[in-house]
């Protein structure tokens, strides 16, 4: 049995997620037919709001097979992400994509599995279908995602958060993770795997923290960035919730419950978070060793250093540059 | 100066190749402006082999904005993969791409860079674009390439070559690392950096051997399946050219012009390949500790094996593991 995969699209959505999720069903595909097996996996087709094409957010066109509907056999709908730049831009996107919300909302209680990857999280969480469930969203927009929906349990470090009948993604191209777990789940675990192989796909990745980036989720909140900026000045330095709370002129308490209510952090959370950035941005961009970038954000022990990045980050330092070392 | 690049999509193309390069590129210009900087990197334009629409490889129609002629402003010409599923596909595949590869051998000539990503090396090949260059393919297919194009200098681990006027990239998602790289090179290595944690990719990828599987290229040559058997096998053992070269019943110095006629490795490479692929499959699929794995492939002693494995693969076992773990 074929099943049946809505891909859906819209005005200004990300291209390569719904044209990544077809390659990704055609190669699972292929994969079955060079294992001897009778017939398709997967079939995949378009789905926009009103049946006409839409232009994805990189200027480029992308033709529809038509409406989402009742009678639209899709066992599988998928939500790629909205090109978005800035935190500003949400509630007027989400405003223009009322209808297609309505729509998602209707349509996903008749599929087996509806997933949104990025900023298409926004979309399932708009349309009540996240509501009590566990799901991740894209890095930049966590804070915002938690402060909208606090129905939602969002578990903003994962690269992909199966709920049952509802997988999220995080950023980017976490849609190739989120496709690669859709063929293991519906056809099996094999099968994704060589699709893994055969795109050159890395399969087993599970944090989105290495790829965050400081200074955009530092650029909009002032008591955030000036609590940020004192805790990168005294870095080298033990930094206690007390003093930080001093230098901001607040109570310990007045700064838990500003951070907890707007960042859904504990200021212990926050100041090694801080840290940990600073430690990703020494690994990528200078040559220091290991212990260097250690004691760099306050850790005299390369060893301790070492556990708390890995326990933090989801990989070794060692691991991260290799990754992420820039130029 | 915003630097025109030219996305090539014809019949059968891989149509995530086209959107993900459009979106790393819209990427690069939504960093720029985040920085503050004016003016778009980077403008894209799908060039057609005749200005019409194609069908991708998953069936999903690719709009054209122009055929690829000499007054079009692309500094960049980007080619991508071939959705091909099998080495007996090639010949008549390229056959009816000759129109294609013609324009290619002309216009390459009037650009910056052309690249190709995937089994799209085999259009820049045929353009003679490559000849007397480095380059690296997809890796099923890289022992055809090595065999058809002797004077292009394969580096079929790689998972990007840059050779000045042209880069290729290997398998699949590859042209993800190919967008970053051209953005580094055009651009500057902060803003490819960027891009890459925006769209949570991994930049440090190097080598394509973790995500080469062995069945694929076994297929096609009995003389080839009958030894890869036979080092399997024996797999425990120390296997020799010479005890090889007698199972299959031919001189040492027989097997050696077979091997590298046909799949340009020595008889020690080939049986090392093998030994790899099954501590890759057992690393895979099997709870075996990394010593068990390398007893199980002739090494007594793990930390041998760990460093042949590192030198073979370009990553160590337990990283191996993590990545491509199955299920």
């Amino acid at each position: 049995m074929t099943i049946s995969i809505g891909l859906i699209a819209f005005e200004g959505c990300i291209g390569s997620s719904v044209h990544a999720l077809a390659d990704l069903f055609t190669t699972a595909n292929a994969i079955n037919r060079q294992m001897g097996r009778q017939g398709d996996l997967f079939s995949t087709q378009v789905l926009t709001p009103n049946g006409s094409s839409v232009t994805a957010s990189s200027g480029h066109e992308i033709p529809s097979d038509g409406v989402l509907r009742a009678d639209v056999p899709a066992e599988v709908l998928m939500v790629p992400g909205i090109g978005m730049e800035a935190v500003g831009e949400i509630d007027e996107t989400l405003a223009q994509m009322r209808p297609l919300i309505d729509t998602l909302a209707e349509q996903a209680t008749h599929r087996k599995i509806t997933t949104a990857s990025c900023t298409g999280t926004f979309l399932l969480a708009e349309a009540g279908v996240l509501t009590g469930q566990q799901a991740t969203t894209t890095w930049w927009l966590a804070s915002e995602f938690a402060k909208r929906y606090p129905s939602i349990d969002l578990r903003s470090g994962e690269i992909l958060v199966d709920a049952g009948p509802v997988i999220t993604s995080a950023a980017g191209t976490s849609y190739l993770d989120l496709a690669l777990h859709v063929i293991s789940r519906l056809a099996d675990p094999q099968t994704a795997h060589l699709c893994a192989k055969f795109m050159v796909v890395d399969g087993g990745r599970t944090s989105q923290r290495p790829y965050t980036i400081p200074w955009h989720f530092m650029k909009r909140d002032p008591l955030i960035e000036k609590a940020a900026a004192w805790v990168r000045q005294e870095i080298t330095r033990e930094v206690s919730v007390a003093t930080l709370a001093t230098h901001l002129n607040m109570s310990p308490r007045t700064l838990h419950r500003r951070l907890s209510r707007d960042h859904q952090q504990t200021p212990q959370e926050f100041i090694q978070e801080i840290r940990m950035q600073e430690a990703m941005r020494l690994l990528e961009t200078t040559k220091q060793s290991v212990a260097e970038v250690g004691i760099g954000i306050g850790y005299a022990d390369e060893n301790t250093f070492r556990r708390a990045f890995s326990a933090h980050i989801g990989t070794t330092p060692t691991q991260h540059r290799m990754r992420f070392r820039e130029g």
